[in-house]
């Protein structure tokens, strides 16, 4: 079943407001084994009729929101009647739930607001419990050479949402019903890039019948989708983990510092941070977890050396003879941050974000990571020249996984 | 000048990835005074080709990003060729930049990278500084019965808004020229919302010839967008300013710990953080900000009580007897941060993030806010139940402006 989604709104091409739609209702008709084909983004007025007319002329069903307003610049009721080839008419049922409506709010209806009661001929009304815009739904109807479906919803996520639920969700069902079993599952890796995939295993994931392989590339991190059977997805899985098991921190879409508070969760151990260059974003991270405060303890965000030393009793001599980007003082972070909290493991990261602080010898970009147990200490050094922001990103995810490697 | 934005990728379809691409680039375009006409997301894979035909038969200038990498699931670079009715050939400069890139990583390049250089005869190659995949220009040429242009961007984020700003704007404002003389400013208020603004001077601003006004609400932040001649916005500004002036922290887009940063500079001070249930947010905020390791020294993320206590000599009967959510904890973690660190001024804050360890006397949500300096201290109290991602944000963005506020 072929289904596209067309947006209207002048703010949402703008720019001063996220289309937030289109993923919404891709999830929910994932559930249902559906999938949106495209979607479109229009401005408010003419825009929506030649973006209709193509949609309906290459899908099963189209889904419109916004544009049916009270305004003059709603006009997705007017361009649905004209691509559909039939008039507007007063529904009457409809005109009567508007005026209970603003009987309800204690408000007179304008008169912008009884167009919203406008239905083309042949379609339904579909109720609006959460605002004045009723949906509209025109059943299944020759379009080019091929039978499409129509849907109008207001714009307005609180009105859109239920009644895509309500009204859309099962007239879809029983219209396409549900393509095969097909099934979607997550698995994140770090530590690899989306060509170490390519070279190494996408000719073999190829190979496997009917199942859809797609690869989305996040800083430090690349996330495999596969869909289809389950048995092709299990087939998939194992190519992928055959070759990448230690680079997976997921299997089940959960993010790595998730999986790292699970970890520390599962096994009652507590953790410490301590963060140079990073600059909190680590802790920020672990403590967005929930159930993270009772594993995660102590943070110590020691970006002057004053901080190192005063804080983490790191030697100053030890900053002055190799510098505070260096193994020793990383190492030194993370023990320190192990002693001053009494945690089971710590990390620390010490390196330089840029854009100014870098020499020949150490340029911007240049970390040093280190992990800590009762046990043992470990430090290993990245250079992450991508600015600022992807410094600390990448930086964190480092960190994250080389204390789930060291859990796991 | 009629602007098309096609985004691919089978995540923004499946609802998995949110696409923040159209918005941003709506707002980047706005600033030169030009309007996205039409966004339109396809999956990856053969659907670009239509969707690339249908929009450079109307446009001026398409945009495409994704689907530059090096899988194979990544065609529109082929798209690209097929629709303008071209090869590809390797382009020599940008094989040696691929190869470059692998060599400062210390990773040998894999044979699927290759097909990246690979570019449309007659199109230029735009540089990747922070990515493997180059971008595509190809020049205005005649598509249907219009001259248009050309862009294929790389998807991740982080790559193609700086391609975009150092490629595509400059070429965009040579090709099509501003319209009109119209501009855009940003002012960002902080501690009031969307409907303080209706209320209170949305009547005022309609009264503003040729002015446009638009606003985004954002988890602790309005921004007021006035669009329209230099003397309309100044009207604008004036009128939002005589109302609002207190919570406005930045008339230039200016980020509030940006703002924070910048007053510490000048003045020559420098800064504590001590969190709780902000876990490292504020820290992690405020270095975001080039330039900030020279005005914040100390952070302490104090999640555990046994933190508070030995990292910042919370006395133990204090957090018994109050609770560590209480106004007296949120004063004594400020001071005992300004006292550790010798910084000028300290932020603090206690609360619950929640989703669980509220109590009917302090739900979800409570949290105390407290600032320190060396001449006084205060605290303020909010409640912001919101879930805990937002709670984080909300609660980081009150701190940093009781920061602002009292550096102004």
């Amino acid at each position: 079943m072929r289904i596209e989604i067309i947006n209207t709104g002048s703010e949402l091409l703008l720019g001063t407001t996220l289309n937030t739609h289109g993923a919404w209702m891709g999830l929910e008709l994932l559930d249902l084994g559906m999938r949106v084909e495209r979607q479109v983004t229009v401005p408010d007025g003419d825009a929506i009729i030649s973006a209709l007319e193509e949609a309906m002329g290459r899908s099963d069903a189209v889904i419109v929101t916004g544009g049916i307003g009270p305004t003059s610049d709603d006009i997705s009721r007017e361009a649905a009647a004209q691509v559909l080839g039939v008039d507007l008419i007063y529904d009457e049922a409809a005109l009567r739930s508007l005026e209970a409506f603003f009987e309800a709010l204690g408000k007179p209806m304008a008169e912008a607001n009884k167009k919203q009661a406008l239905n083309p001929v042949g379609a339904d009304i579909l109720p609006n419990p959460h605002g004045t815009a009723p949906g509209i739904y025109a059943p299944p109807r020759m379009s080019g050479d091929r039978l499409c479906a129509l849907f109008l919803l207001p714009g307005p996520p609180s009105e859109m949402k239920p009644m895509f639920r309500a009204e859309v969700l099962p007239r879809l069902r029983s219209l396409g019903g549900v393509e095969g079993d097909y099934q979607m599952e997550l698995l994140r890796f770090t530590g690899i890039g989306e060509s170490d995939f390519h070279a190494q295993i996408d000719v073999e994931l190829e190979k496997i019948n009917d199942l859809e392989v797609g690869y989305c590339a996040r800083p430090s991190e690349v996330d495999l989708r596969l869909i289809g059977s389950q048995s092709a997805i299990s087939q998939g899985k194992e190519i992928a983990l055959a070759s990448f098991s230690e680079e997976c921190f997921s299997i089940d879409g959960e993010d790595l510092e998730a999986v790292v508070v699970r970890l520390l969760t599962e096994q009652g151990k507590k953790l410490a941070l301590a963060e140079s260059c990073t600059g909190g974003r680590i802790a920020s991270r672990v403590t967005d977890v929930s159930g993270s405060s009772a594993v995660f303890t102590h943070g110590f965000t020691t970006y002057a050396d004053e901080a190192k030393i005063s804080m983490l009793d790191i030697p100053s001599e030890l900053l002055k003879s190799h510098g505070a980007v260096s193994e020793e003082v990383a190492l030194a972070m993370a023990e320190g941050a192990l002693i001053k909290s009494g945690a089971d493991i710590a990390a620390s990261v010490t390196g330089i974000a840029g854009p100014t602080g870098g020499t020949d010898d150490k340029p911007v970009g240049t970390v040093w990571i280190a992990i800590a147990t009762t046990e043992k200490s470990f430090a290993v050094q990245r250079c992450y020249k991508r600015g600022r922001e992807l410094f600390k990103q990448m930086t964190s995810q480092t960190a994250l996984n080389l204390l789930r490697k060291s859990l796991s």
